[in-house]
């Protein structure tokens, strides 16, 4: 189960949440049961308050002076970040972005795992890419009902980008993340988050210029 | 310049400009000098009420019964979408997912451009992807001091994140956009972004989840 509440705490926050994971599972066996927000803060090089607040979004938290009991705070953690039951995806595209998406291995942190990526070119459907089959787009239905697979990434360009989410959209998929720099129209029900890098450059790009205008302001 | 106001925008309004641009721009010579919220949205099978409001959060907006002078639209949409002064860019990191974000032609939509990628694999270093040379670490802050670049992208495996990080800000380097995923440190003054597909993929299985949470409870 992917927790309800993963969608009230903050990106940056989700960032850091494996972070802690890892730290706490590295702990050796005869570490103290409990940990407090200053030791896991130190260990990681974050901030006291911070590491409490990333805890308290994502956890039932510690207590005041106990600390946290360390076997539950990894429990609750693998829980909110959906390691205990995995989603399921499939990828459409397999051009290079498709493809390093395929590779890419940061999923699995997250409950996360892409079954097999499809493309029309049969140059690259029978290969493999990072142990992930390419399958024929004929081979899309079968998959996404076989293993009531609710989340696509389309990773087409974008004058098809349309056309793979109504097929996709017609599979039983209900959650779409698209890289294709398009707008698509889903009907209700079914979810589209867009993955833009070029926004996330032009946000970025923008709170830089804002940050110089400010410091112009001071002085 | 990217405008002060392009952080207040919603990232879906910000997918849907440049098709407003593009479909401006192919209007023939001869078209009307004004066009309506009505025309744009029925041209591009969008809703009529978001035409309007997308327009409004980037432009001065149109008139009532008269529509918008399709020269200044185009010409706002431009300046808002930094069109009229690029962001430069460059990358560390010229793996899988670096090249396929060198390679990645969506940039220009939003005035922006990644004018290399740096690496330290030897067996990289001297090739190009899509005209975009790959340079060794040590051509850094060359290029980033003679070209005044303020912007970087961050796509090396995670344990050396921090590493690369410290040596582009110590170039000069102001907006650090983090593909790999873990957390940076940064001194004040520095903004960093991160883009994890695994934490968006998390984020749109969770809007899933809840809609099939509610679709249940209206049942």
């Amino acid at each position: 189960m992917i927790a309800l509440g993963i969608n009230q705490i903050s990106k940056a926050a989700l960032q850091r949440l494996p972070t802690y994971v890892t730290y706490l599972k590295s702990l050796p066996a005869d570490a103290p049961d409990h940990i407090s927000a200053t030791a896991i803060a130190a260990a990681l090089g974050l901030g006291e308050v911070q590491v409490r607040k990333d805890l308290a979004a994502a956890t039932t938290g510690g207590r005041p002076k106990v600390g946290y009991v360390v076997k539950n705070l990894i429990k609750e953690l693998d829980q909110f970040l959906g390691f205990n039951s995995l989603s399921e995806a499939v990828l459409v595209g397999c051009g290079k972005m498709g493809r390093a998406v395929l590779d890419y291995r940061g999923f699995s942190c997250y409950g996360l795992k892409i079954v097999a990526g499809f493309d029309i070119d049969p140059a690259l459907v029978g290969s493999s890419s990072s142990g992930k089959k390419i399958l024929p787009m004929q081979k899309l239905k079968g998959v996404c009902t076989c293993n009531n697979i609710r989340l696509a990434v389309i990773a087409v360009p974008e004058d098809q980008a349309q056309a793979v989410c109504d097929e996709l959209v017609a599979c039983g998929i209900r959650g779409i993340m698209n890289i294709a720099p398009v707008h698509l129209n889903v009907p209700a029900g079914v979810v589209v988050r867009y993955e833009n890098l070029a926004i996330e450059m032009a946000l970025l790009a923008g709170q830089v210029e804002t940050r110089f205008q400010e410091e112009r302001l001071v002085k």
